[in-house]
């Protein structure tokens, strides 16, 4: 199996389809073929949209940092990159906490609290949601994780050391393509010897760019907020995320 | 100053009028006059009404609870009881993060995280909402709190010790007088020189007490879900609360 190869042939059962992307097994019970979709949905699913590319784009950019990640420090899931839509994973169960880390008030975090968007936050705030649809992904904090069984107390401790590896891996890097890095939401998933790694996808879909010059936003809010111009900011992203920075 | 005489002739400027009580500046700048109001809010203050002798009540039950929660190494802010709907306290200024501590699921946790109410939760929940009527007191956590400078890391921890110190002392407390402590709120504040020290009330409105024995509500739910028998069941959880308990 090659990185160019299509995956088509490899996949097996569906295991998971989500928002934005299909989960099949493999022959291997250790691996799983991860598909991005171009499908595109917000506030919970009431807004629903095809977002030309944004499969290969958020697939080509997750497949361009998870390895730096894992270079980092950061165990990934990620294995290899397939095809233009797909990639090989490492097999996990996702553990059913988001975590979102913010440094810039923004969204949902800026409404709830009547901050005003684009507030620096002097600290970096994690913040957990539960992963369900049913209920939209509501706000909860590690004790409620804890006493409802969705994780245990070592792998919130080391969730959280990973987000913030992961923030401080990012923050710079994407600083020198020019973007700010206002928030991002990411996914672990536990191995079955009972490794917490990061899994999921880093994407406009899942994180908040903002152009460092004009704050012109490169994400999916162009998307959830009607700006126009979401294909053109997926790709502007794909294109500073792979371009070499000077120096 | 004798805890039978009126604090009225010793009143100063109102200094906070909230939804269930008004401080009051005194001539000593270290300390307030709290008066306990019978009226009674619901749902962010959509939902308002009187409950007849609830101010007497509240500020008996909390004028019952404070001291011993002090003898048990809980600071408050209670000083003495003034009249029956008045208590003096050491003036504070109140940290604008209120502490939920849970026990079993109820209210909005349950709601929001579609937990059937009365789930016993195997290990206590210590929510964190940001005390602003204007936004509904929001939900967020201690990362937030420090990035918007809301209390300090070590104001944190000190909650958190605190609450669960108190949690200790009335779970057993109400379970001798066969009331479950279901879930409760607490609001600190700091003394001038820094120290964090229990503040507001504990009390039929601030508490979901459930029978033990048929898990009747004995709280302000009967208000809020219009479950009549409100004033009857305040009465009893004073009854409950100050009757010697056997053994």
């Amino acid at each position: 199996m090659t990185s160019t190869s299509s995956g088509e042939r490899y996949r097996g059962e569906l295991r998971y389809e989500g928002k934005a992307k299909r989960v099949y097994a493999t022959a291997d019970p250790h691996e799983y073929i991860v598909e991005f979709k171009d499908d595109a949905t917000a506030f919970n699913g009431v807004k629903k949209a095809q977002i030309g590319g944004k499969g290969q784009i958020n697939n080509a950019i997750t497949a361009h940092l998870f390895p730096q990640l894992e270079a980092a420090g950061i165990p990934t899931h990620f294995i290899e990159q397939l095809s233009s839509t797909e990639q090989r994973v490492r097999a996990v169960t996702i553990i059913p906490v988001e975590v979102i880390v913010r440094n810039v008030a923004a969204g949902s975090f800026s409404k709830r609290l009547g901050i005003e968007e684009g507030t620096p936050l002097n600290h970096p705030v994690v913040e957990y949601c539960y992963k369900s649809d049913a209920l939209g992904d509501p706000l909860i904090n590690s004790d409620t994780a804890l006493s409802l069984g969705w994780a245990t107390e070592g792998q919130l401790l080391r969730i959280r050391e990973l987000a913030l590896k992961v923030r401080a891996f990012l923050v710079p890097y994407f600083e020198q393509r020019g973007v700010r890095l206002i928030d991002f939401k990411l996914e672990f998933g536990t191995t079955p010897d009972g490794a917490v790694i990061l899994a999921d996808e880093i994407s406009p879909d899942t994180c908040r760019f903002w152009d460092s010059q004009t704050n012109e936003k490169l994400d999916k809010d162009r998307f959830r907020r009607d700006l126009g111009g979401v294909e053109d900011a997926y790709a502007e992203m794909l294109r500073r995320v792979t371009a070499p920075v000077d120096g």
